[in-house]
């Protein structure tokens, strides 16, 4: 009875589904409203009664068939031992001991995670999708400190202590699973995995990550084969071959990809996206326009295993009416 | 007599010619005494005696096979009544008059540019590339007014105001004809455009974009049919299919595209590039391996039309020590 889960299974469909990546976000007003209630964004995240609020704003304003966890992708790598601040106005900073002084994870430090998730699905009759980020967009930040353009100190280590780059994303590989097995437990229905700075890797050093990915995909799907994963890589315009042998139900893809190559690439896997979000700056005319194309795109070819979502997540200076409307015609398109 | 001219003009070569993005910059000594001497950024570039002074400092110190100009792709907006500024440790601010207050483009006004080209032919025997920023990555600056991630200013114009945007790069393309033919006058053996940003465009953008470079590259190659001309762009690993209907001689391609696939996709043409940068920070047994591996997959297809380079700039961080030996270990590298 969900057309998000639907599609992903491949279920025939009346309609193609939305949600969209951030859609609870500072765009919001609620969200604002809300936001000021915490003292700062690592209150925000970590507070149950907040985070369940403005995970479900989206189902009541915007209308969108799933609702995601509101949370952050560095929640998770304070119990491995690694210091996560949110300065305001800036992004995050990090400060990691060595590898080998990492604590092991322990699913029970994040416990506000899961119960969240518990009280969005006593609220909502809507899928909920969980998430978390990916080893290579975990380690990014992680050897970085901060965030970047182009992520420059995961790629100098991985030319200069492969070994070292490979136990990181083990480590994260199996923090991941823990912690997504533990969003799964609590009632997440599906699961997205986040590769946002995926794009800053070229094919090479994306085939060495490639064993890190399929392990954590795999065992999530051994340990939960009914929940469908959907993977989300920037840099999927030149990644996405590779990206095949993840054994994921679904692939999120950014604007590089034409969506074409993305549905005969992957003909029995779900796609996700690719709408550049910047179209959300254009008036309604032109985004009713590049969301009809889209989807005309995505129907010549196929009539299910495609949900509409954006290339990326909706920023800040987004107005809301105007990602109100994106979803409304998405929601009258008929096949 | 020139392997970098040969190469790009597939004559016959006894090895692969090599020179670096940003050969001449902070990572070297002798570019940081030069830039002592001068007050700011903007005076160093225009100061002829110390441009020349940087232009040829790779010749002796790396043993490279070609030289650059030593300028910044900005250089030509302040004509256009663009101002920039460089502030210590930021990046460049631009603050851009509305497009239809912009002044025509007088070469005259950047007369340095064309005497620097001038004093280094007269001082070197090595061929001598000029360049500039091609219409998208200038335009991007432009409406950002300050470097980015994501450039969203360009994109977000794309969308809202699709006259303007054209426009603005029809207005710079302009201006780069009369810019680069200028230099070509001067002296400049070869030409570089530099489509640094371009790897933000989808390719439906980069489709719309494109009649704007055809212009610009065949233009320049009716004025100047002898003179080679190097198309680099980031973003190479989505949009290389459509860059081929570039009339570009050779493509300088960042580390997204596997070479195999360029070398197969430009059969006729030059392809440049595509080490990703962050190998200069590993050792050197890394660096060699690194290095021949990449040269052995290109000589295994072609022997000529290929040029040593690396996917983007060095950058300052990196040890001149090791520059120095890249060079070294790609004209050992023999066929």
């Amino acid at each position: 009875m969900s057309p998000f889960l639907d599609a992903l299974k491949g279920r025939p469909l009346e309609r193609f589904p939305v949600w969209l990546m951030r859609q609870a976000g500072r765009y919001m007003p609620e969200y604002r409203n809300l936001r000021a209630k915490a003292r700062d964004f690592i209150d925000f995240c970590s507070n149950v009664e907040l985070a369940t609020e403005v995970t479900l704003l989206p189902e009541r304003l915007l209308g969108v068939d799933a609702l995601i966890l509101f949370s952050d992708i560095l929640v998770p790598l304070q119990p491995l031992g690694v210091e996560v601040k949110f300065l305001p106005g800036e992004g995050p900073l990090l400060e990691s001991p060595p590898l080998e002084d990492w604590k092991e994870f322990e699913p029970s430090k994040v416990e506000y995670v899961f119960e969240t998730i518990r009280r969005v699905k006593e609220r909502s009759e809507l899928p909920l999708i969980g998430f978390a980020g990916a080893p290579f967009t975990l380690g990014a930040y992680i050897l970085e400190g901060k965030t970047s353009r182009d992520f420059k100190e995961v790629r100098k280590t991985f030319y200069r202590e492969r070994d070292r780059w490979h136990l990181l994303m083990e480590k994260l590989t199996d923090m991941l699973i823990a912690y997504l097995s533990q969003q799964v437990r609590a009632g997440a229905d599906a699961l997205q995995l986040f590769d946002s700075w995926a794009y800053v890797m070229s094919p090479e050093m994306f085939g060495e990550y490639l064993p890190h990915l399929r392990r954590l995909v795999s065992t999530l799907k051994e340990l939960h084969p009914e929940v469908p994963l959907i993977y989300f890589f920037r840099g999927s315009g030149h990644l996405y071959r590779l990206a095949k042998e993840i054994p994921a139900d679904g692939f999120s893809i950014d604007w590089t990809l034409p969506v074409e190559v993305a549905l005969k690439e992957f003909p029995s896997r779900a796609i996700q996206g690719n709408l550049d979000p910047s179209v959300l700056y254009a008036d309604k005319e032109t985004i009713k326009s590049e969301v009809e194309k889209l989807l005309q795109r995505v129907a010549e070819n196929r009539k299910t295993l495609y949900v509409f979502n954006l290339g990326h997540g909706l920023a800040p200076d987004m107005e809301f009416e105007k990602v109100k409307y994106l979803v409304e015609v998405v929601k009258r398109f008929k096949f």
